[in-house]
This record gives C-alpha cells, sequence and structure tokens, in this order.
C-alpha cells in the first residue's frame, strides 16, 4: 500500500518556503501485532512546528532533513491489528503528514463523532484547547473583574483562552491581525478586540480598551512589540503566561527588543512559561470540561481548513501571515 | 541652627555628574512638638536612587529640581521634643543628605548600638539586607541542591542574598566586578565567583561555576547582558526575582537586549519583579533573624564608606562603576 507523505527538504532560514518540503511517495510497511493503519482526514498545522525545523534543541526534538514531518491528525482506522481500535474507528494521535500511516494502537486515542465534530479532536478539544485551559486556569488564574489581554487572539488557542477568561469574570481584550477577526472576536464574547495593523499605538489601543484599568493577567502567543505594550501596562501583581511567541518564530537573527524587566519591579508582576505537555495527567479532564462547554454553547470555535494533503505547506505558512481564524486545519481525505 | 544639605541640582542625562549635585546652606527649623533633631551620622546612597532623579512616576516618587535628596540615615537625636527618643539616642529613618534633619520621631526607628554597629542598621540589618532576605526566602524559595546565581553579587544586597541561599542548602555562584570583590564572595561562602569583567563569554562560565549543573534560580540585581546569560542556562522551573537592574539605570536611551521571552517555554521558568515595601508588615520579623545570624557570625557583612557629607555625591556614583564591596555609605560625622 502506498501513501504520500511530506519530508522537511531543507531547514528554512528565517520564514519557510514551500521549497522547504518535499512531498514524496513510499509504501506502507505492513502493520505488526498492535498496530493499526490510519486514513489521515485532518491534519494539523501548528506554530510549534516552526521549531522543530531548526536545528537546535528545544521542548520539541528538531525534524532532520529527509525525515518525514509529523503533526496532530484526526483519522479513520482502515485495517486493525490491534484489540483497542475496529476498522471505521475514529482516532487522533501524532502522525507523518501523510495520506496513511501505520501506528502503534497504544499511541492513539478514540474520538467519539458523536460528541463533536471529529476536527474539534485537533482544535478546542484538542492540544489548542487545552493549551488555553491550562494557561489561563493554571497559570493566570484570572480573577472576576481583572482585564485579560490576549495576544494571537483569534488563533485555536487565544480564541479558547479569551473565553475561559471572560466564563471567570473578566474584561477580556484581544489582539489580533483584521477587522474580520476582531468581529470574530466580539462573536464570541470577547469584550474589545485590537486590529494589531490598524494602529501603531499599542499602549493607546490598550488603554482604550481597557477604559484605563491596565492589566491584570497576559496570555501571551505572539511576543514581540505587542508583549512590549502589554509590559508597559501591567498592572501590580500581574500574571504574564507565555504560551508562543510567533512574532519571533521566523526571525533570522536573534530578535531584539526594549529590555523590559524593569517594568516587572514597578508591577511586582509574575511571568511564567509553560508547556502544554507538562500538564499531561490532566488532559482528559481538561477536555471533559472543554467538551462540555462546547456541547452547551458556551464555548465557540472556528476552524480554517485547506483541502488536500498538498496544501499542507501553504496552511502551515498561512499562520505566519496569521490567515486562519481560529484552529487552521487540512482535510487531507473525507470524512468517514 | 545651621545645615548643609544636599539638593538635586538638575536631572541627569544618563550618568549622573557631581554637576547635578548642589550642597546648600540652610537654617534648619525649629523642632515642633513631637520632633527631634537628628545629627547624621551615616547616609546612605542606594542604586535605586537613580530612578527618583527621573522626571518619571515610578515606585518611588521623583525628585523634584531643588529640592533636598534624601536617603536612609543612622543619627544621633541632638534635641528631642518627643517622647520616644531621648538627646544621645541612636535613631535611623529616611532623611536628607544632610547634616542634621528635623524628624517626626514617629518616622524614626531606634537603633540599639549595643546589638551590632549602627552603620548596619543601613546594611545588612537595613533596607539591603531585608530586601535580601525578602528576595531569597519569598521569591526564590531556594531548595537544597539548587544552583543559585546572584548577578551584583558583592553588593549589599547581593552578598546577603548569597549568603542566605547558601544557608538553604544551595550551591552559590555570584558575578561580580573585580578579583577583589570575587575573593570576598569566597570568603562569605559564595561555592563560586565570576569576574564579569574578565570574560564576555558569561554562559560558558556559568557552565564551568555551576558544573553544567543549569541554574534553578537567579536573584537580579543587575540586568543586562549577565541576565541575558543566565535566562539562556535556567533550568526547568527556575525561578528569577528581579530585585533591580542597576546596568540600566543610567541609559540614556531605551536599552535594547535580545528577547528572551521564547527562553521560557523552555524553561517553564517564572520571573518576578519584587519590592521591597510590599514586605513592610515583616520588616521586624526579618530584621530579628538578621541580627541573630550577625551576631552568630554565621552572616558576614562588609561596608565601604567615603568621609564627609560632601563625599556622597561621589559614593552615590561610584555604585555604578561598581567601586563599592558591600554596602556603601557616607560617614557625615562620628559615632556618639
Amino acid at each position: 500500500m502506498e501513501t504520500r507523505r511530506y519530508v522537511l527538504a531543507s531547514r528554512p532560514t528565517g520564514r519557510p518556503t514551500p521549497d522547504d518540503f518535499d512531498l514524496e511517495r513510499v509504501d506502507l510497511p505492513d502493520p505488526g501485532r498492535g498496530e493499526v493503519v490510519v486514513r489521515t482526514v485532518y491534519l494539523s498545522v501548528d506554530p510549534y512546528m516552526r521549531g522543530r525545523m531548526r536545528d537546535r534543541a528545544s521542548y520539541a526534538e528538531p525534524w532532520a532533513v529527509g525525515e518525514p514531518l509529523r503533526g496532530g491528525v484526526v483519522g479513520e482506522v482502515v485495517d486493525s491489528h490491534a484489540d483497542a481500535f475496529d476498522e471505521g474507528d475514529v482516532v487522533t494521535g501524532n502522525l507523518q503528514w501523510a495520506d496513511y500511516a501505520v501506528a502503534e494502537a497504544s499511541d492513539l486515542t478514540g474520538v467519539d463523532p458523536d460528541l463533536a465534530p471529529i476536527s474539534t479532536a485537533l482544535g478546542v478539544l484538542g492540544m489548542p484547547g487545552r493549551t488555553a485551559y491550562f494557561g489561563v486556569t493554571e497559570v493566570l488564574e484570572p480573577r472576576p473583574g481583572d482585564t485579560v489581554v490576549v495576544s494571537g487572539a483569534a488563533g485555536a488557542v487565544g480564541s479558547v483562552a479569551g473565553q475561559l477568561a471572560a466564563m471567570a469574570g473578566a474584561h477580556v481584550v484581544g489582539f489580533a491581525g483584521s477587522d474580520e477577526k476582531v468581529a470574530f472576536l466580539d462573536e464570541i464574547g470577547y469584550d474589545a478586540g485590537i486590529n494589531y495593523e490598524a494602529t501603531d499605538d499599542y499602549r493607546t489601543a490598550i488603554d482604550e480598551a481597557t477604559g484605563g484599568a491596565g492589566v491584570d493577567r497576559y496570555f501571551d502567543n505572539v511576543g514581540g512589540p505587542i508583549t512590549d505594550a502589554v509590559f508597559g501596562r501591567l498592572n501590580v501583581d500581574a500574571r504574564v503566561g507565555v504560551c508562543g511567541q510567533i512574532a519571533l518564530y521566523n526571525a533570522e537573527d536573534r530578535p531584539v527588543g526594549p529590555r523590559k524587566l524593569s517594568t516587572l519591579l514597578e508591577s511586582r508582576a509574575t511571568v511564567e512559561g509553560f508547556l502544554y505537555g507538562d500538564f499531561a495527567p490532566r488532559f482528559a479532564d481538561a477536555t471533559r470540561r472543554l467538551g462540555r462547554w462546547v456541547e452547551a454553547g458556551d464555548l465557540q470555535y472556528r476552524e480554517t481548513v485547506t483541502e488536500g494533503l498538498a496544501s499542507a505547506p501553504e496552511a502551515f505558512l498561512g499562520l505566519f501571515d496569521g490567515e486562519n481564524v481560529g484552529k487552521q486545519l487540512v482535510r487531507v481525505g473525507p470524512e468517514p
């Protein structure tokens, strides 16, 4: 059985280009005992993957040139040699950017198609949704009346983070990169949205959006000048959760900016980096809660979907241009 | 009764110069009911005072041009119109840079000359010692076996912070600016000292001083390139306490440096600014503990003393050249 799959053709310098991705055809190995063959339905592309294209140890292992790319997949079991799954079952796991993959059943999780659309296992009910959940509930811990700012607010993580902060009684302000995205923020319950492409004066924009109340909690997906501005507006005992720094991921030279630690003396703020994987023991609990809110209509989500495996590089690159509203997915094959 | 006192002659741009300070002679007002006249014995100069010379609200109020400078003073009550103090008592408080000052008794604290040299009320048993105490015990909370790095390690705060971290069972590494200071670090119980004037490769120096163990806790008095290097060596769940950023206080332009928030994703570190004043309800407890350690010989301290009120600007300016080992004081008059 043959499959197409993407490999890393070359390590990108600066912003990746389509030439950094090669689509190759290979024969799928025969599944062994305990393994299944998964037909990819949805493939997730995520900003953190840029780090894996670098030749540098980080929290995620670097990919080798010539090796297959991997990411979150939702797919259908089309051949099972494992007790855990039958043919026709929908599963999710970290698999290759491919039409088909052979996987250990123990590396997969079942997806219930009756609970929610299966694509949500890669978004609001998957890694991005859980990242937002842990960032808000464990790192930021917003209190009623707090002003919470979210950067990358219309993205897969930010859109959930803002809604969770609003549930906690906060006044929530989001930074996003277009009027369309700001309208989406309004729709999902943000109190205010700032189109950062329409202004250079982020501090004044924050003052207007918060009514001068300053910032008590900041969920940072972006870094760079937006984050600089928020640091200039932190209230006493503010908390900053650093979830991502997408504005910097493609930088060729070491990014520089104003030194901001002095602002922490005035604000006595706490800045904390957090990683999704550290919360693994509580993934199931997070998914259960998120699922209930989605079912009840209390948690909105949106997906931006490109069609076909061959669109995966373009979908990935679009993340850095902010082309996605909500979760960016690639539909590789039809839903079962 | 006449006194000399320093006023802010002009707002410094960049590094202050002696011309920014004017020594004037004025008549002391007559002390009212509840007030005392204090003869200054020691005057403290501290890095945070640079912030008060700026025309910009911060955690300490800016000084107006033409107004007297103020700082920590230990002095002798020479005329008392208050029940709390008799003539001859030694007191400490935040007073003018002057030979004499009239003060409300309620703004002063008594100093026991039998407990320790009275100068220590401005150093190891005063604001700097307590700052170190709260930074280590409340912000960093080092555990036995942790690697703790202190910048500005030989200064009034850093020298105490390192010793407290060592008491907590940590392996303590200090950055200081001369071989003399590194020898002082060795003397007071630091496990390793790095003379940052003798190397540009701070990361390798950290690796050598920690045996490659990385950094679990960082007490930052300095900021700038030393702090950049430490951020590159933070272990998972490291904590950074931001106490001061003296390397940046004289910057004319907005200081820039590498953007470091991405390193917090890998380390999941927490960075927290803290301010001495926030711990006011526990000052007495901190002083009691520090006093016991000093008395028992478990806590060492050193003072660098210039002579005469007229040396105060020079003593203050020397802080930014790292001329002080331990606490920088000005002896304004003889001890009682």
